[in-house]
């Protein structure tokens, strides 16, 4: 069942399944996709420019082995998306590149599947890509590039970041590192969702943002350093837990401070962290409604001579050393 | 000696060393490089488009695990630049992905090094990356995503071949082939040159082109099949082949039919193989002098009913039998 895929062979199935979707990018003229040396991306508005990303997924480090190919399709690509949606870009394109053992075709239809059915819905064409094989018993490598589009000058950086604002997140927290923990596949794990609506929402309204991949209180401290001479004052009763870490809280499984650590270090979220003026509220909390997301204030950000997070509770008490200390040094750490 | 990297310490070190370039891209207000969710590209002019490539090396399959690090951050590099250079883009930017073991820094210190000069001279910035650990022993995994730019409509695509065409090739073939078939480490197959100016001043001289990646025979192969209805008359004794190559015939290494089976077939050649009408004969000659780079005519384009090569010799006499079986299942394997 198992047979070596020629490196034109693999490309050309994608080529058929992208086109077979009938996306825009595909029905162009003065574009082109997968089969030259290069893709041609369409022009862009004279007002516009693009931004790009790039992640990698390794084997074994940031999935597990014996995952489910269409969940793993949509996750190389989500997690891209995700990083336009924290600039508030448009989805234009993306490339893909794998180097692969000999595979099973159903696996890797499965894997295309789950990759393209995110495409689409996220207007965002496969253009182009390169395969190779893995020797040895090498773990599988994906590395996407993503493209996207946003008006000059307008792209959502991490240095926004303003005094007085306030620090929101979207979604809820905590889930996918308790399911790492419990060593299972958590639907958000698998699964998460760029907030690329939330992003495009957003413009004109956020100052600064980024996306949840690494945890939040590190992802804070990324807008902190990037922005300067603000500190960041965080509620820890106002995070949103997710609905499992809820129930385990409830059926005693964790205690709630175990909970709120995990969604205050917890990785692999891709919620969006934004910061906004305080009279923007209502708007966002409108936005919220608008696109069924909840948007939670969990704190705001105040001038400081050095970055840092000061964490409180519902009181104003400070956290206790110990949940700072472990939180300071938390952080993702992939498996 | 060895210390293991943290990402964000290699992305770190990245952003100073393009910076310390004081390259273009990092001097504008309306751009962004490494350090954000995304990268943020200059805006094109109004009559431009973007072209994009992707290539992934991995350790073992495309280059020897001794190799020289300086060599190998050029060939990363250098092996999408040729990509762009067959389309006849202008280089914007490059993101680079990496799966790496523990290092030396000194590795990589001559890694950045040899990627970053090429940067330089080719005017392409980096301007984004992901890096993460190869678990074990897995082999190394690099993967550059190139970004240049065209006039709308004006790029070199494959499918541009017409009946009549010239059939031309820069440089010389056949080193690559032969020092991977010694087990060398030959100056060609380590340090690729990207004929990115080639490509430039082939616009509105040529009608197709594609870079030799994979051997002259199929590459040319490519064209024809994109184009449709057209077959290549090639010239055996045309073939400009390299000088180690010549020496080794003349030492009785080779006989002159190997060498030229190397050239027809060898890969990571990374010239360019282009079609123009004849009436661009004196232009091409021209661009070859002025750009210090041989231009070979090797051939030209008929009308069939089929995409098929039929090579001949210097009397118009068609190959040998055993030789054209030979090259049709040639093409390059890596290694």
């Amino acid at each position: 069942m198992v047979k070596p895929l020629g490196e034109f062979d693999f490309i050309e199935q994608f080529l058929v399944a992208q086109a077979a979707q009938g996306q825009g990018f595909y029905q162009r003229s003065d574009t082109l996709g997968i089969g030259d040396d290069c893709a041609i991306l369409p022009p862009l508005a004279p007002d516009e420019q693009m931004v790009v990303s790039t992640d990698m997924l390794v084997e074994g480090r940031h999935y597990y082995p014996d995952v489910d190919p269409h969940a793993l399709g949509h996750k190389v690509l989500a997690v891209n998306l995700s990083d336009l949606a924290a600039m508030g870009a448009q989805p234009v394109s993306f490339t893909l590149a794998a180097a692969l053992r000999g595979l099973d075709p159903d696996w890797l239809e499965a894997f295309l599947s789950g990759m393209l059915a995110l495409a689409r819905i996220s207007q965002c064409a496969l253009i182009g890509g390169d395969t190779t094989g893995m020797p040895g018993a090498g773990p599988q490598v994906f590395s996407v590039t993503v493209m996207g589009r946003v008006a000059c000058g307008a792209a959502c950086r991490r240095s926004g970041l303003c005094a007085n604002d306030d620090l929101w997140v979207s979604g809820s927290l905590g889930d996918p590192a308790y399911a790492v923990r419990l060593g299972r596949h958590g639907e958000k794990l698998l699964r998460p969702t760029p907030r690329l609506d939330l992003g495009i929402g957003l413009r004109g309204i956020a100052h600064a943002a980024i996306d949840v991949s690494d945890g939040l209180h590190s992802e804070v401290m990324h807008l902190l350093r990037a922005s300067g001479g603000l500190a960041a004052l965080l509620n820890i009763d106002a995070l949103p837990l997710a609905p499992d870490v809820q129930s385990a809280v409830a059926q005693g499984q964790l205690t709630l401070l175990q909970a709120q650590a995990l969604a205050m270090t917890g990785g692999d979220e891709y919620e969006l962290v934004f910061s906004a003026g305080p009279e923007h509220r209502d708007a966002i909390a409108q936005l919220g409604l608008s696109l069924r997301l909840p948007l939670t204030r969990i704190g705001h950000v105040v001038p400081a001579p050095q970055p840092r997070i000061q964490w409180h509770d519902a009181t104003g008490e400070p956290v206790s050393p110990e949940l700072e200390a472990q939180v300071k040094q938390g952080g993702f750490r992939h498996f």
